[in-house]
């Protein structure tokens, strides 16, 4: 039997659906212009979770990360999700 | 001389540095042992700003980007920042 290893990441990364209001990604657009910055510069924001799990398989953290986005993480409705295992 | 791509995107990733207080990665730690999802998680949390650069060049973008953390996106006092370029 192979023990498992004694920590799994698990990023999960929140970004709005296309066509969802993204407030805060307007309003970084239009202080980037008022700032000199980039004239038309195209911003989307995103939020990272990223759940560190110990004692698990790599299958079983990727299990409960899928469960936390459906439970806790994330809206259907407005958001979509990025599941993905990160090294260390 | 070479025309600069049509756009550029770069990827800016805010994190807090260690030890300040996270307060939503508590929230989402506690309430991944509340729902039975996992019992002992490690949850940090990150902002993420997809900037997207129209004609310029990858190296302009790079330091539009940096401008941008400077001046709006990161408070050097508790953030910590990854810029990075992404494809696309």
């Amino acid at each position: 039997m192979t023990r498992p290893p004694a920590s799994v990441r698990v990023e999960v990364r929140v970004e709005l659906k296309p066509g969802v209001l993204d407030a805060e990604a307007e309003s970084i657009e239009k202080a980037l212009g008022l700032l000199g910055i980039a004239s038309v510069p195209h911003v989307t924001t995103a939020r990272v979770y990223d759940l560190e799990f110990s004692g698990v398989t790599p299958d079983e953290a990727r299990r409960c990360a899928d469960e936390a986005v459906e439970r806790l993480l994330a809206n259907p409705v407005i958001h979509r999700v990025t599941v993905s295992p990160r090294s260390g």
